[in-house]
């Protein structure tokens, strides 16, 4: 059994390579939900949505979010409110896209979740309806969310950082609200307690691993159990393939390298998976007590994918 | 100043037709919210989109009800769910049809209850967004929910009597579930206190028109004003034109006629405008103290509708 701690688009594409290797039914993906968000009333969980849209094949391909053959009626048409909703409100924003398609999965788990039922089943069942093999677990069933203070502009949900402002502005600190009183699942504990190995995956080590981490007894979980923990680094020539990672990075004062990513992940992950273009970098993330495994870490194929999750269980083994 | 009571199709109609020959700024339409639902999460108001959308002349023509040029993607992703979800659930139906076009309206909606706005409020935004000069009232910002004893099956909602079963099904009673709590709202008492006429569109005098009646103190107004009360009778030789307002007349104990309609209007209505067919009703309608006009009411033109409102208002003068 494999456990994979996962944020969204970078953990969506190892998941699909590592599908493609090992039984999905092998596969469980511990997932962020920081960036949850209620918008219009409805329940959004971008991550979990990234991931059962890719491993379905239902991704957008062009985008890398949202389902392909998608169309945008409804949101075309909140559009007219935007004039008559009071100067405070928020209500009918449009900045946030929801499709017409996407739009069926939130309605159903924003009435599941109303009957009681918890993330964690909404999230399974979604993932049944979808066909899909690994077993997709929340993070938590409780609210945590990822908040972003911007300079010059104050503190802002994830999603108005990442979506809202194209996560063009400058970030001088990021905390997890709700993360003293979210508890990690029973279900996503003893995956990551029972798992033969744990990935952590190509994601933001900040906001995408980071809220995974910042549940109580989730460090100390894969301390204990580091020399069978391994990650990836989202981190390639000092950069971040898509999204924030490099220059967060930066501004919460880490290194946007891989050797930053070593330091955040050294006390909890004994293997590090590096792109060969950093291989240089080796020598200085072996130095911080990780073993360093170099190979092609860009997947932009599924091929690529493939490969990398052979390579990444293999350094584990 | 005019005042409409008003339930679905029958009173959207009339709407109509009264805008097209008065300053639609001089109507106040009062509308029944015993129909409305919540659904996926989404708080639906099905009267009074119905009356939006025909009086901002976007109803689809063919149906009667919901948005013309309509798409249903939204609906025909959430079938995916129906395998998955658990036996009690009712997560996912799609039993009431939601086209992508009207979920904005939803959507729209149920941010702005959620941030604290009546519906009153979201009435009127929602009516400003469609450039409406009628101004459109909910009866009540409480909840009143319109409730159906179906033989052989229980109580259900409105709703799913009406759309779920196709109002195929016998009823034994009706009730408005948080009548005793829910007040007429202080615009809508207003509204029929000071308008010069009082009219009752043909709209259910039961589960349309009822719910409103329902509300404290709200034919006590009517009957202290009854001589400038005018109701038009929804039931024309004997059978409603659309909906089970003829059968539930029947069901529950009254008469499906226009006089079955007068007996129910007699204390809070001085005058009923009844269809050419049933000119031979109007001496047994006097004989109830009512005023009777015979007219075209069957509304299969805006011209007809016209002419309807004009001699509605006459009588009433």
């Amino acid at each position: 059994m494999i456990s994979v701690i996962c944020g969204g688009v970078g953990a969506a594409r190892f998941l699909r390579g590592l599908q493609s290797i090992v039984d999905p039914h092998d596969i469980t993906a511990v997932i962020n939900t920081g960036d949850d968000v209620v918008m219009h009333g409805l329940s959004i969980s971008p991550d979990i949505d990234t991931i059962t849209y890719t491993l379905a094949g239902a991704i957008d391909p062009q985008r890398g979010w949202g389902l392909v053959d998608e169309t945008w009626t409804a949101m075309a048409n909140l559009s007219r409110f935007a004039a008559v909703r009071p100067a405070a409100s928020r209500a009918g924003e449009t900045w946030f896209n929801l499709g017409d398609r996407d739009l069926a999965t939130h309605l159903y788990r924003t009435a599941r979740l109303a009957e009681g039922a918890s993330l964690t089943q909404v999230t399974g069942e979604i993932a049944a309806a979808w066909n899909l093999g690994v077993r997709l677990l929340p993070m938590t069933d409780e609210r945590l969310e990822t908040r972003v203070e911007v300079v010059g502009e104050g503190e802002i949900s994830f999603q108005e950082y990442f979506v809202g402002r194209r996560h063009s502005v400058a970030v001088s600190s990021v905390r997890f609200a709700g993360a003293d009183v979210a508890v990690l699942t029973g279900a996503a504990r003893r995956s990551l307690l029972d798992a033969a190995v744990v990935v952590i995956a190509p994601s933001n080590p900040l906001v995408s691993i980071g809220p995974i981490r910042s549940l109580a007894g989730v460090d100390e979980l894969l301390t204990a159990r580091r020399s069978s923990v391994v990650a990836i680094s989202p981190i390639i020539n000092g950069a971040a393939l898509k999204g924030p990672a490099d220059r967060m990075l930066t501004e919460l004062g880490y290194e946007s390298s891989a050797v930053g990513v070593a330091r955040l992940y050294a006390p909890i992950c004994s293997t590090l998976v590096i792109d060969q273009l950093d291989a240089h970098l080796a020598p200085a993330i072996e130095s911080l007590g990780m073993r360093c495994i170099v190979t092609d870490t860009i997947m932009s194929t599924p091929e690529i994918a493939a490969d990398l999750a052979r390579s990444t269980l293999a350094a584990a083994a």
